[in-house]
C-alpha cells in the first residue's frame, strides 16, 4: 500500500502542506450517496480484505435536529481489531453486514439542529462513512481554525487524550527515566515527546531503522532501538544503562519482560495496549517475571480512554498550548480515500505507519461542499 | 515432619493452651554455648537437608550497652528461600557457612544497655540461634503480657503487617469481593480476617481439604476451595459468581491467570509473593491474559513489608483492638527445637503449615532463665 507522511507542525507553529480542506459557510449540493465500510466476516489473525467490503447506501436528509455531514477524515485504531472479534469487551464488537464505526472529522452540510450551521467543523463516532445523518449529540462543534483538521484524530482526539490520560495515571514527572514501545506510533510519539517536555529523558522502542531515527531527530527522544533487531534485554540496557521508572507499554509480551527487568525500584507501567497480541489466534504466555512487582515494588496500571472524556477540557487547553508553542511534532500517515480504508487499517496493524493514521475522505484538490466521486 | 497447631486466641479473648513461657525478672545462667543454624550450600529448587547444619557456638558476654538474649520463638518465612540464592534482591542473599537470620522473639538474659532488664521480652531480627549477644538498637522491648509470644512473629508481626499493608495498599474496603491466594498461610490467613472486619466478601484458596474447611468454619470466609481440584477458572466461577475486586496474590503463576479472568473492572491486585514460583529453577511463564489490565482497568501493586515500617505504631494499635475484641484467630504451626528449623522451614515451602510457620526454641515444659540442652 502507498501511504504518504505529512509532517504537519514545525517549530514555528503549525504548517499544512498538503492541499488542506478550507470549510466555508455555504449550503453544499445534498447528497444522496455515500459509501461506508461493513464488516462481512470475523478476521482470524491478521485482518485480510475480503473480511470488508465498501457499500453505497442513499443518506436521507436530516429531521428536526438533526445534522447531515459529510466526513473529511476518520481514523484507524488498534483497538478496533478487539472489535471485530465477537467477543464483550470495553466497547461492543462490531457487527457482521453493518458499517464500522470510530473516530472522525467533518463539515456540516445541513443543519437542522440549533446552534449548528453549514460549515461547522464537528467530530463524531460515525468513521468509515463518507456521509452521515445524525442527531445533533452525535456531533461535536470543533474550532474550524486547527490545521491539520485531521489533528482532531491525532493529538487533540483520543489519541493524544490517551498519552496524556497514561502520563497523569502514574503521575510522570521529571527526572523520570521513561520507555515507550512503539514509539513512532500515534500515542506513543504523543506520549515521548510530553514526557519530554515534562523532563523525563525518553527512550523508545520501534520497529525500523526510519523510525528510530525520526524518534531521535524529528522527535526529540534521548535513546530509541529497533525491536525487530532482538535481544530486547541487551539493547534496553544500552539505551537506558541506569534502568526505567516508567514504561508506556503499547505492545505487552517480550517488551513487558524486558522492562520489568529494567525496571527501578518503585516503577511504574502504563497498560495501554497490547498490539503485539491482538492478531494473536492463541494467547501467548506472559512475562516469566511478574515476581519482580513484589521485590522492585513495582505498579501496573491499565486504562481505557473513555474514562478519561470529562478532563477534555484540562486536555485540550494543554495541548493547544503545546501545539500553539511549537513544542509538538504531530506525525501522521493518510491513506486517500474510503475505499482504501481497510487497507489502512490492516498497514496499520503491521506497523505501517509513522504517527498517527487516517483516512482522507475527500480528494486532495477538494474543497468543502465538492461531493466529489 | 510431626507438627502441632496451637489456636491460640477465642472468642473471649486471648488464651494460651500451650505451656507457655512466663518471663521473670530474674538473672538467668548465662549460657556460654549456643546452637546456630547455617546455609552450607544453595538449594536447587527445594531445600534438602543437607543444605544446612547446626553448629554450636561460644556467646560472648555482652559488652557496653549490648543485651544477651535468648530466643524463645524464631520465624520461618517464604521470602527466606530468595535469599537462599546468590542473587540480589531487596534484602541481601544469606552468606554460605554463615548463620541464618530472620524474625525472633526473646528473653533478656543479661544487659548492660540502659533501660532494658534481664527478663524483659525482646524482638529482633536475629533468629535462627539460640542464643545471641547484640547492640540495643538490634532488639526491640515488646509488651510481655501478649500471649503466645510466638504473635510477634505471625498477627502483630512482620506477618500481620504485611496482611494490612497489602489491604491498605489498594484501598480494601467495604463491599469489596476479595479472593486470596495461600489463604490458610501466615499472610493469607490475617488478610482474610481482616478483609471480612472491613466488610468484605472473601474467598479462599488453600491446598487442602482441612485447610478449605478451617477457613470457612473458623475463620469465616465466605468460600473457600482447594486449588489442587484443578480447573481454577471454574473453582473460582463457583466461590465468587460475579467477580472479584481485589486479588490478595501470594502465589502467582495460574492462579493469577484465574485471578485476572475473574476481575470486574477497575479491580486490584495485591502482589505480595508468589511462593509458587519459589523453587523454580526455570522460570515458568505469566498469565497469558495480562491484555485484560487494559480492557478491566485493573492496578497491580507489589511491595515490600519493610516500606511499611514507620505505620508499625498504627498497626499495632489496630491488632491489638482487633484481638483484645476477639475476633481475630491466630492460627500457628509451631515446630520445636533448633535442630528442626530447617525441617520446619521446608515444610513450610511444602504448604505443610497452617497459620504462622514458628519454631519454639525452648523445651515445653522450659521456664525462661532455663539454659537447657
Amino acid at each position: 500500500m502507498e501511504t504518504f507522511v505529512s509532517e504537519i507542525a514545525t517549530e514555528k507553529g503549525v504548517k499544512a502542506p498538503l492541499a488542506e480542506i478550507e470549510p466555508k459557510k455555504r449550503v453544499a449540493r445534498i447528497p444522496t450517496i455515500s459509501r461506508e465500510v461493513r464488516l462481512v466476516s470475523r478476521p482470524h489473525g491478521l485482518p485480510v480484505p475480503d473480511n470488508f467490503t465498501v457499500v453505497r447506501v442513499e443518506v436521507p436528509p436530516p429531521g428536526e435536529d438533526q445534522v447531515l455531514v459529510r466526513n473529511l477524515y476518520m481514523s484507524v485504531d488498534p483497538y478496533m481489531r478487539g472489535r471485530m472479534n465477537d467477543v464483550p469487551s470495553y466497547v461492543s464488537p462490531f457487527q457482521l453486514n453493518q458499517p464500522l464505526d470510530g473516530a472522525a472529522v467533518g463539515e456540516v452540510i445541513e443543519s437542522r439542529a440549533p446552534g449548528i450551521v453549514p460549515g461547522d467543523i464537528v467530530t463524531s463516532r460515525l468513521g468509515w462513512r463518507e456521509y452521515f445523518v445524525s442527531g445533533m449529540r452525535e456531533v461535536r462543534v470543533v474550532d474550524r481554525d486547527v490545521r491539520p483538521l485531521s489533528a482532531y484524530l491525532g493529538a487533540l482526539g483520543m489519541t493524544g487524550l490517551t498519552a496524556w490520560a497514561g502520563l497523569n495515571l502514574v503521575d510522570v514527572k521529571a527526572g523520570d527515566r521513561v520507555l515507550i514501545s512503539a514509539a513512532a506510533g500515534a500515542v506513543g510519539s504523543i506520549a515521548g515527546q510530553l514526557s519530554k517536555m515534562r523532563g523525563c529523558r525518553v527512550i523508545g522502542s520501534a520497529g525500523s531503522p526510519e523510525k528510530v531515527t525520526m524518534l531521535l531527530k524529528e522527535l526529540g527522544f534521548d535513546a530509541a532501538f529497533n525491536y525487530k533487531d532482538g535481544d530486547l534485554p541487551r539493547q534496553l540496557k544500552a539505551s537506558a544503562p541506569d534502568g526505567i521508572d516508567v514504561y508506556f507499554d503499547n505492545v505487552g509480551g517480550e517488551m513487558l519482560e524486558a522492562a520489568l527487568s529494567a525496571m527501578r525500584p518503585n516503577g511504574r507501567i502504563i497498560a495501554c495496549g497490547a498490539i503485539g497480541g491482538y492478531n494473536d489466534e492463541t494467547p501467548v504466555s506472559g512475562p516469566r517475571n511478574l515476581h519482580l512487582f513484589v521485590t522492585k515494588r513495582l505498579t501496573m496500571r491499565g486504562f481505557i480512554v473513555g474514562d478519561w472524556f470529562d478532563r477534555m477540557p484540562e486536555f485540550v487547553k494543554e495541548m493547544n498550548a503545546h501545539i500553539a508553542g511549537g513544542g509538538l511534532v504531530m506525525k501522521e500517515t493518510v491513506v486517500q480515500g474510503i475505499d482504501r480504508a481497510p487497507h489502512a487499517f490492516v498497514d496499520l496493524l503491521r506497523g505501517g505507519n509513522i504517527g498517527k493514521m487516517v483516512v482522507k475522505l475527500t480528494k486532495e484538490d477538494s474543497g468543502p461542499g465538492h461531493v466529489g466521486e
